[in-house]
């Protein structure tokens, strides 16, 4: 199939920043129109899906100022000083819920807006728990919660989880939960 | 629980584009001091699930400049002039597909990047697809793409699937099969 790709004519930088870095291009369309792209850089990011022992899935509570609200989310964080994903997954797990992982499986990664965005989220399941240190970043205020099944699926319709890495991770839980029927 | 909402101190705008708007703020923290974020706003988009009489999922293939590459996406779009979401659904889906549904619905909403970007994405099932007319935006070059199940799993293994919706679509493509078993 065709690429359609979109060559680079002219960029400007726009914003570089301590999380993100935004430019604008004007790119050369297939059909040799122009067109222009605004298009926001991002170092990427992990999250984990980890159960408790008595099968709840463990989300971490967080303000989010670009939501202007608090959302319950799988442990998560972005990616620092090229760090692996596995290696960021589990520092992650430990800094938001304090909890060591035996096995860290990675199930898929997935950009998250590419239609502006080159965040990449790399999925991993977690497996064997036990307690490690919990440390939080300076500037970062988490709550844990663990959560059944229904209880989560509650959550998705009051928006209390209303983000895509999690609702994909509640959706995960329903498939192997209809799998083991 | 407690919501830690971040009161903003001070923004700053860095950026207002056609698509997306930038903006740095210095916010207070619960325990009073202050971080700063670095936030973009969209607009909020749709995506829609839909498949063909032979039971294949429609899927639109369009280079993304923020990722260099081409992926093959379920036809999505931006909304538009304040149209409702539904609304925007079945416009997106005609004019990137050529399809019409007589019926589309909701199935949840997420934010796609809720440590950055207020991006909203509301997921439809179309059912009842019927030929409409096919006209794409002018900067807009997609491909579309029917494929079965065990080709989407393929593509997401090779990264021709590679964004957080359509990773989502066919996870709930792989639950409604399981549930039919």
């Amino acid at each position: 199939m065709k690429s359609h790709r979109e060559e680079t004519k002219s960029r400007e930088i726009i914003f570089n920043g301590s999380l993100i870095d935004v430019e604008v291009q004007e790119v050369y369309l297939p059909d040799g129109n122009t067109s222009r792209r605004e298009l926001v850089y991002h170092p990427g990011a992990v999250a984990v899906i980890a159960f408790t022992e008595e099968g709840k899935l463990i989300l971490v509570k967080q303000y989010r100022k670009a939501l202007q609200k608090a959302i319950a989310e799988i442990p998560a964080g972005k990616l620092e000083n090229k760090e692996s994903p596995e290696k960021c997954a589990r520092r992650e797990l430990e800094e938001e819920t304090g909890l060591r992982a035996a096995s860290m499986t990675k199930l898929l990664s997935f950009y998250t807006s590419p239609g502006f965005a080159d965040e990449i989220v790399h999925l991993f399941l977690a497996d064997s728990l036990t307690a490690g240190d919990s440390g939080t970043d300076d500037d970062e205020f988490v709550e844990r919660v663990d959560v059944t099944f229904e209880e989560a699926k509650k959550m998705i319709e009051s928006g209390e989880i209303h983000d895509a890495k999690t609702a994909y991770a509640v959706q995960y839980w329903e498939l192997l939960q209809t799998r083991s029927k």
